[in-house]
């Protein structure tokens, strides 16, 4: 299956969607796992020499890889992680613990490679490809307005969709946005009910008050914004950032190239949150990286019926947590794809 | 401090202990973590291009690492994973779902590239080194006897020691030995009390039958050897094995030469833990590197206060869960060490 993904997809027009009625044609549209080569890997995976089940959830994720990548022995050979930048009209209302200027100075910081994705990028050898979106021009206060126009919200699933390397064999979106933990806790609660302080967390680290102007803020978004009959892509638009809707339009990419992807914390999921709710089983291709500290990160992960890899604390985004579990992606695929069978090395069965 | 270790250590004479009493005499003199470089690490941790504490566990993980290595901002750059592998008496006791031929061939399967902890080895960049420790001769029935004179736990112990590289940064230490978790179960029931019910596990697939034959071997055993006052070495003679203590072993050489070592599963920390009881703190430079699914891990582990890094539901042993956790290790390395400062990146603090 080698080439599969150059060969069918070298044609991909640069704007195959020019409104969100025609990015939801292709969300419905989705291709899914196959199922030939996930029942192959399966198979692999009980003759490989080892107790069975005795690699735990490493064998679930080889199994899963597997069917997403349409072979029965996969390798991991090139992980791309791309960062999403933008900035948002409502850090005015003080949700940040940050000025919004550490946006663009970060992008630098990411340029140069002085940030944790690029040290965490490297270790995993994957490339980091980093996207600012209209940095000098926010998104609009969405307790004033909707936060970007339906041609704003397009160009920006847009960048995302255009940014993926159909050559990748696993992908991890990252996001730099001051202000965007308010914008994710929006959609949240848009999506899945509760209030404002249900969904907010610390971010970058507000102290009590901060909390309670971003529980307030949520809310506020959240009821100019409740229309009724509003899509999840409409909530995007009215609540959601820049990056975010990159970020919805780079997952989106990567199911139509056969890329998985591995989610990151509770900026990336609220976004990918967006595709399962315009369809069920838009998110199959992807895989929980870690839970952070975000306090509402494990319920979004919760509706999402997603299990994380790993659980250390992280709470940084920029895709860190997701670039972690890069490692353990691989190390499945190496023991699913490296090991000797029984009968190959002659090791009698229990 | 690069250097430090070749330099230093070029003099350790090949068998620097030739009883158990000598060995408590070195175990008693471990070298501490290094306090100052632990503190210039946390004050470098403290001006990095991240909210405070936003790398979650990763920050404490490159601090204590730092403060272990001696340098404010180490990286790793050479792993060793070392197996050791060793036959049991009390496999007559039919205590394990695959036949004792099966240690040998795992080894051969080690040799040949085909197991998992080849493939993890290779996947985070460390050397693999497997020791077989006289496989044609499995240790004594400890239902009958002391599993091993001690003679033969102190070659055991100076195997392991020995097969450490002092130029190594990190260390892994795995095993195989089919009857192995029922050894393990023995120490740890004598160790921290409990019964034979408390401390085994399926291993590598027993069925009900099985488990209650290991439970009722590991009562027989830790009653039969509960001597007044026995060391925990002692422990280790009576209800061990061979590569257990080859594990201890290479622990101990590991903390003399100022290398951190990852523990893997209950195996491999059953046979820690003797240290531990030797002497309090004696796994300070050790880190639990998974919980695994055989069910009495998590009950050692917080019997010896480690909070492990990955649960992935692992339970093969050869030191794979710990290999696997390398990559976190070299990932909080590569965040610790590689990152810009706030005042470097120009980037504004909160």
């Amino acid at each position: 299956m080698q080439g599969y993904h150059t060969t069918e997809r070298a044609d991909m027009p640069v704007k195959p969607f020019s409104t969100l009625f025609e990015f939801t044609e292709i969300i419905e549209a989705f291709p899914k796992s196959n199922a030939q080569a996930q029942a192959d890997a399966s198979v692999r995976n009980s003759v490989l020499t080892k107790p069975p089940g005795a690699l735990g959830r490493l064998e679930d994720i080889a199994i899963w890889y597997a069917g997403w990548r349409g072979e029965e022995a996969p390798s991991i050979q090139n992980p791309q992680v791309i960062v999403f930048a933008g900035n948002h009209g409502v850090t005015k209302q003080g949700v940040s613990a940050f000025p919004a200027e550490v946006t663009a100075q970060m992008v630098y910081n990411f340029q140069a490679g002085g940030a944790a994705i690029n040290q965490l990028s490297k270790a995993f050898g994957a490339t980091l490809n980093v996207h600012a979106l209209e940095l000098e021009n926010p998104t609009a206060d969405f307790t004033v307005t909707a936060a970007m126009t339906e041609a704003e919200v397009v160009t920006s699933l847009l960048s995302g969709w255009n940014s993926v390397d159909p050559l990748a064999d696993l992908m991890v979106t990252g996001e730099m946005g001051i202000g965007n933990t308010t914008s994710a806790a929006a959609i949240a609660s848009a999506l899945y009910g509760g209030l404002g302080v249900d969904w907010v967390g610390r971010g970058t680290g507000v102290d009590d008050d901060g909390l309670g102007r971003k529980a307030q803020v949520v809310d506020l978004g959240v009821a100019k914004h409740s229309v009724e009959g509003a899509t999840p892509l409409e909530t995007l638009r009215r609540l959601g950032g820049r990056e975010l809707a990159a970020i919805v339009g780079a997952i989106a990419r990567a199911r139509v190239e056969s890329i998985p992807v591995i989610l990151d914390g509770f900026i990336c999921t609220a976004a990918a949150a967006v595709l399962e709710a315009t369809e069920a089983g838009a998110l199959d291709h992807c895989i929980a990286g870690h839970v952070s500290a975000e306090q509402a990160h494990a319920k979004l992960l919760e509706n999402l019926n997603k299990e994380p890899i790993l659980s250390l604390g992280l709470r940084l985004g920029e895709g860190s947590g997701a670039a972690l579990a890069i490692g353990v992606l691989k190390g499945a695929l190496a023991c699913h794809s490296g090991m000797a069978t029984f009968a190959e090395a002659g090791v009698s069965e229990g």
